[in-house]
């Protein structure tokens, strides 16, 4: 049977959508909206691609899916925690998320901060109390996860964003930016499916899949980037030239259009360069990469 | 020799901040202002009781203090980053802090939304690489200080705290907006002590120090609320008079002036029974309690 990406993403996406609606469940409360904005938040939409790499990741290494829901709903929280905060109007100012209010406009500024704080903790509460992990694998995960979204990552990498705007910044500068800002969750997911598996101690396997992680999470914010300027706003959901307003330096400015283009194209063939070194069948995380690279959303 | 809690406090906030120091070092980045927000805000000053707890539970019942310096800064760093949080405009709008500008106002707002994301992720980064505490410890401390933090407790506590802003609440009300806000974070800085002590197993001592921390953590918040309103902005070091501002649901409202106080009285009384209940001398953890309720600060 020929293998179908979009119908692996949606199986995914409803896979990690349904864990996390359960899982959300014990944390209602009728006098409070945190709830209603942390689902609010979490389950917005999106196309959930790295819940899809731990899965897929896991998959190829023979890691039965069901030890790995708690860890891609875990990174799921993390990346749309950091998005709802992203979006608050101290940071990027943004309305329209996934084509719909921000939740900062959906509910309020406080909530939504609060909603993004609760969600950071969410994705640790989760791995802490995962049934199929033992005590080393839960602390490898939350290593892993915590590491990629903290100082030394992501939120290092939002900072650096920050910093950057409105100034002129060179080609090194915003890989480096990049490799914080999305790269390390990216690399992180693909940490979180081989850190469950047998192969957990081979350096090898580690390695190329921590390189195909690495060009794939850097073609996709090239890809954002030139989306921000070709891209169709009722296709991407969010506002289209958000860059140009804030006068973010992109690939396309530093590279012009065809340049960060040919620039995606190349990250695309050393991530499948990087997946050729492994002795599996990685033809979901190929086509991932080939869909990151081509998509206009 | 007669226990001074003055000098107790004083060297194991020397300790703690010692240790948040060394452990914030390799965060520096000359890119950044992530770090400086982030060292700022965690080492404003502060009674430190939190770590306290900690490293006085623990040493209570046999915990040497290095294996409870990883667990003490993660519990202030948690708590460093509410306070960034609960500062910024959009919640409590406070300029003062510990008689320092507040994180937004020395940074700016959005370095102070990522110095509290980065803080946050910071202490399950410390817990996590403790080289003194088993795998199981790592996710005990972990389960322990995420559920207290999360969405079950300091982050609803903060989110039922905004909704009843202009309301008028009943002392019911008001005690599980508390329970949640400060208190399951004093009742988690115990538990941390405890966690990593040759009594983990005892589920009387447990209990025991459980009401001990309810009583202690209320008893802060009674007297947070009758400082709010006879405190010396010089000695509280923040602004005095906000409850009252932001029409707040405060103990000294609900019950007097007089009532709050005997509110804090009968806390301490039942703190120090809890503490009687243990074979132990709990000597510090009693000074603490007699300190929380006659501070003036």
């Amino acid at each position: 049977m020929q293998y179908s990406l979009s119908l692996d993403l949606v199986e995914k996406q409803q896979r990690v959508n349904g864990f996390l609606t359960e899982q959300l469940q014990g944390y209602k409360n009728a006098n409070s909206p945190l709830f209603d904005a942390m689902n609010y938040a979490v389950l917005l939409g999106g196309k959930r691609v790295r819940p899809f790499l731990v899965y897929s990741t896991g998959q190829l290494l023979g890691v039965p899916l069901e030890n790995l829901d708690h860890s891609a709903a875990a990174i799921e929280s993390i990346h749309a925690y950091s998005l709802v905060h992203d979006d608050l109007p101290a940071m990027d100012n943004d309305s329209l998320r996934r084509g719909n209010p921000t939740c900062h406009i959906a509910f309020d500024e406080a909530t939504a901060i609060l909603a993004g704080d609760a969600l950071q903790t969410f994705a640790f509460e989760l791995l802490v109390q995962d049934p199929f992990l033992t005590p080393q694998q839960k602390v490898a995960q939350i290593q892993t996860l915590a590491f990629a979204s903290g100082a030394k990552g992501m939120c290092l990498g939002q900072s650096l964003d920050l910093e950057a705007e409105n100034q002129a910044v060179s080609l090194d500068t915003l890989e480096h930016i990049h490799s914080n800002k999305t790269g390390a969750l990216i690399e992180a997911a693909v940490l979180m499916g081989f850190n469950l598996s047998a192969y957990s101690d081979n350096q090898q396997i580690k390695q190329s899949l921590i390189n195909y992680a690495k060009a794939i999470g850097l073609a996709f914010q090239v890809q954002d980037d030139i989306l921000d300027i070709v891209g169709d706003v009722n296709k991407i959901g969010k506002t289209v030239g958000a860059d140009e307003s804030l006068n973010k330096s992109t690939y396309p400015k530093l590279l012009g259009l065809e340049g960060a283009k040919q620039k995606a194209q190349l990250l695309y063939q050393h991530a499948l360069d990087s997946l050729n070194e492994l002795p599996f069948d990685s033809t979901p995380l190929k086509a991932l990469a080939d869909f990151i690279v081509n998509r206009d959303s």
